[in-house]
């Protein structure tokens, strides 16, 4: 089964609005979306690169997911995230090879996507999502 | 001016080998290309995912730019690139907008591209590359 394309890349911002106003001069297009996501703690800005989307994440709690890696190791790329056709075969496949699996099952994440994250300690180092847009 | 796409990312990894069957499997795709760029003491391995590449980056020297980030943070996410349309152009708009360039004007990257790097220190900590594809 193969993988369609990258659906987005997460870049963690200590400052939202500063961050985006920087995409917006460097890629020349306007951020088309802004939401908050409570479940993760984050506030997330968005902008659409071809087919991928540039995902800023501003952390709503020092101790949220994102204000941890803030905390932790600064502002950078947090996430990769690879649009499949069938996420919950594709969890399954990845167990199966070893893979530990952050979310077992998927979940709702922002965007309207189902989603669910692969731990960096068995993807050499690379926080990796999979995410099915929906149909 | 619109970035067209991501043109790729670079992840940087200790074991080429190991690597190359990890995104094998997670993507369902074969690497299409193993290169040596000797300038920047790193071999990488590139898998197509969509308009974007994954680009692995093993590094042939533990005092280049890809071993010095490898002894310092470890593997992971080492960079974006954006395919732009001139890059020489761009390089002039990013230096005017207050952004430090590692590359002052173009030089030649892997998989016969154009490339400049922009210093993460004024890029909210993303080591940002721009490239354009050879017409």
């Amino acid at each position: 089964m193969k993988t369609a394309y990258i659906e987005h890349i997460g870049i963690a911002v200590e400052n939202l609005d500063k961050a985006i106003e920087f995409y917006t001069n460097l890629l020349g297009t306007e951020c088309y979306k802004i939401e908050e996501v409570e479940d993760q703690k984050v506030k997330t800005a968005f902008f659409m690169v071809g087919q991928t989307k540039i995902e800023l994440l501003a952390s709503t709690d020092p101790e949220g997911p994102v204000g941890r890696f803030l905390s932790r190791k600064g502002e950078g790329i947090h996430h990769i995230a690879f649009a499949v056709d069938d996420i919950a075969e594709r969890l399954v496949d990845a167990a199966a090879s070893g893979i530990n699996l952050i979310d077992t099952r998927p979940r709702k994440g922002a965007d309207g996507l189902n989603i669910a994250f692969l731990h960096p300690g068995s993807t050499g180092g690379v926080l990796i999502e999979l995410c099915e847009p929906q149909k």
